[in-house]
């Protein structure tokens, strides 16, 4: 089995743009609402769900039963084609993720890029973008989660036979 | 002008029911996810757009500039009749939302009821629904925004003229 090094590179709206949306309020679009009582930075993530196949946006939270530690493997990836899904964490935690471009399978493990967040980003998946799934670098840490829910297959995976994918950050 | 004396209580799914969703752990569905290591508290919140009309869902960050305390005047509501809105807190900070059930204008202020969450709650908007608009306990204070985008128009104003309602929790 060849064994492959991932350097995770530092999250940001450019690195990530071909992946999805970082959200977050630095360099965001701002507007004062409520009377210049509250900012509002607008319009982060793309929420997709195909409303004319039966699909809706649905909000969830995730929390993580166990710590993740540095480096890990990465036996699989995953996607979603039929929506967008975003992870927005609650506390001030870095998060890692690993992605892929949208492809067909099988995924060149070579396609694999690793972003580590800065503890004020949240990221929000294009549908149909490979990647690993959510892991917690503390037990506790909490996402919200805004995907889709409706009719028909929304979740392929694909693991990954002749390569060890190892993450480092 | 008359003064209207409203008792904020406690926030629960029950309580808020006519008004919307709360977007909490506790007491929510959950699975696993993730080979167990993460669990999906899910379907939180009831996100309603037009998107027959144009309309989309936004995601988008609140940053409270300064601290409110209690007990508040509410001299306006305000509803979105086009989309649902949540706001969903970063932090462990209770807040305080003012609501009445869809009516027509003018809106009563007897039909006003006062909510304090418990820190670990959001809330999402039923749309139509008349609420205060969002102040914070601290500044700094963040929630994430799910609400909605597009064409039309989506916030109607109502300004109490002869009544003050002040806030209590």
């Amino acid at each position: 089995m060849a064994k492959l090094r991932l350097q995770a590179e530092p999250l940001t709206r450019e690195s990530f743009a071909l992946y999805g949306d970082v959200v977050e309020r630095d360099g965001a679009a701002e507007h004062d609402i409520n009377s210049g009582k509250i900012q509002r930075f607008h319009d982060l993530a793309d929420v997709v769900v195909d409303t004319d196949n039966g699909g809706r946006p649905v909000v969830s939270i995730a929390y993580a039963r166990i710590t993740t530690t540095m480096p890990v493997s990465i036996p699989m990836v995953e996607r979603h084609p039929l929506g967008s899904q975003a992870f927005i964490p609650f506390s001030s935690l870095p998060m890692v993720v690993v992605v892929a471009q949208k492809t067909d399978e099988p995924v060149n493990p070579h396609d694999l890029k690793a972003f580590v967040s800065n503890g004020k980003q949240g990221i929000n998946y294009k549908p149909g973008v490979w990647h690993m799934p959510l892991i917690a670098f503390e037990e506790g840490q909490q996402w919200l989660i805004i995907d889709r829910e409706g009719p028909g297959e929304n979740c392929d995976e694909y693991y990954f036979e002749n390569d060890e994918i190892v993450v480092f950050v």
